[in-house]
């Protein structure tokens, strides 16, 4: 692929949420080429721009590998909207937008996460399905509206669906996420899906090089729950020994963040895909909200949570509501 | 039809917004049947509860005669949403959702307006296109599902189709509208689209048994323009003669409403949708302000805009600028 410059009004930027994850950053991608073969068809939503995939910041070494695997150049960085045309995929919230979002024309979102609160002044496309990856909505808006799905565009979207679900073992995902990643494993021309998935989430289960703040940071979101500020990151990994060493570290850099950022707690998952919970490191002023949302109490810096591997669904939910009552 | 009583935890309550016009009423049975379907159908978004439609207040006497026209009875009205579940239609703001719609669970939206303030601790189904009804939106739902339109349901949409989009002549109309109001005209059984849509339309032309009060507040918005409290109304008329005789009945209650309002202006749009052009009733404090937004001086009480249909697009946006100015 060749970079071209375009004029900032004359295109569509389509970018992903802050931290970039593989299916923000693949969803962007497909997104891009799903709205420009839009504009050559009839009868569809169309945009009267080009459409360009963009990311807010670097992409992590799992979506390094993935947009390599498959022949793609990481999209051009985003980091102010102001004045620009964007579309939004895998997230709605102002939050985890660029800066200067208000000043941004949004044209359409594609997600599958919560309803966040970006509002627009006219009517625009927004797709959200309860599914577990923005690749298995983008797969059926291809199907719905019969645009061709590339060999490349299958494997990106394979790949955003095994990471979001952590090979189909999160617990967000839904038959669909299923069913949707064997129609494009057999597109893409990939035989074993889960030897392909552990492939990609490996990619980030070598944290040997990393800054004890780039691991918390890596996937890592600001919330407002009940008026106060929390962050909660997740790191997953292949096998929880990987990061035993370095737990210490890692928790005097969340007090740092919580102190800095003025965080009323920061919470980093440690998530062990193959064993399938999460150790949750936490600090906050209010430690109460940990068994209030999880109906156990933290030993010492973390607790073990059996079975949970998703933020949206099972981290973010409980401590939002625990946070309202404290 | 029989009706049911429902334990209102068990089901989810399907409903439009607030002053319901004939998309958001007839919306609502159709979405409710829909999300019913799917759930007996796999590989698809599904609810664990019942759908049931249902209204914010009455139905208005276009939307009696559709409802009658296709065998429907008209949906329980829901005007407290607290502790309910549902399902929106044609809207996604917050200001025109039953009340305590903050203490609800939604679980899914369709509409074709702006995006609004709604926002969810959990992901669930937002599907939102800019076209010109809800009506299109989940004819499309249908087809991308594989779900089968009764000839009833097409009824109810093609008149929400031709309601929304005034017979296809408000700015808001799109082709895709067009094409799916075809469709559906077939499934229905409807040969003549114009004559059923006149047919439709006509039925809030009927304003003999309104009192003037009635005529001018059926659809009635407040908007604050430059710090001055304005008022607009709109009645939508197959052919103006059928208000001529009480026009002057009308300008003295719009007297009246401004004093007791406290308005700067109060402006009724009288909208006649086969000359496709709107007679402006005017009583203001700044009359200049006709002249600066559309170019024309009052006559009298009112002026001809030719070609003016679309309060929301033809009307707010240029007296905003004129109220601004005084
Ligand atoms: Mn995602
Ligand atoms: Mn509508």
């Amino acid at each position: 692929m060749i970079l071209i410059a375009y004029m900032t009004h004359h295109v569509v930027y389509v970018v992903g949420h802050m931290n970039p994850d593989t299916d923000s950053v693949c969803s962007a991608i497909v997104f891009a080429h799903l709205l420009n073969e839009w504009r050559k068809k009839d009868g569809l939503i169309k945009l009267d721009k080009e459409a360009v995939p963009a990311i807010q910041g670097e992409p992590n070494p799992e979506t390094k590998f993935v947009l390599e695997k498959f022949g793609f150049d990481v999209p051009e960085i985003l980091d102010d909207a102001e004045g620009k045309t964007l579309a939004l995929v895998d997230f709605s919230d102002k939050s985890q937008a660029p800066k200067n979002i208000d000043k941004a024309e949004i044209v359409a979102i594609v997600d599958h996460h919560k309803i966040g609160d970006i509002t627009t002044p006219n009517p625009i496309l927004f797709v959200n399905l309860p599914v577990g990856c923005t690749g298995t909505v983008l797969k059926l808006l291809f199907d719905w509206t019969g645009v061709e799905i590339t060999k490349e565009l299958a494997g990106l979207m394979l790949a955003s669906i095994l990471s979001d679900t952590v090979i189909f073992k999160s617990a967000t995902t839904t038959e669909l996420d299923k069913k949707v990643a064997e129609e494009l494993a057999k597109i893409a021309g990939i035989e074993d899906i889960t030897k392909f998935g552990i492939d990609v989430k490996s990619k980030l289960s070598d944290v040997s090089g990393l800054s004890a703040r780039e691991i918390i940071t890596r996937d890592f979101k600001d919330f407002d729950m009940g008026g106060k500020k929390v962050g909660i990151g997740q790191i997953e990994l292949i096998d929880l020994n990987l990061i035993k060493d370095r737990i210490d570290e890692i928790y005097e850099e969340m007090k740092k963040m919580k102190e800095e950022g003025g965080y009323a707690g920061i919470f980093l998952m440690l998530t062990d895909i193959m064993k399938e919970g999460t150790e949750l490191l936490v600090i906050t002023d209010y430690p109460q909200v940990v068994e209030i949302a999880f109906g156990k109490k933290l030993e010492g810096k973390s607790v073990w949570l059996e079975g949970v591997m998703s933020r949206k669904k099972q981290v973010v939910p409980p401590l939002q509501k625990a946070f309202e009552q404290v």
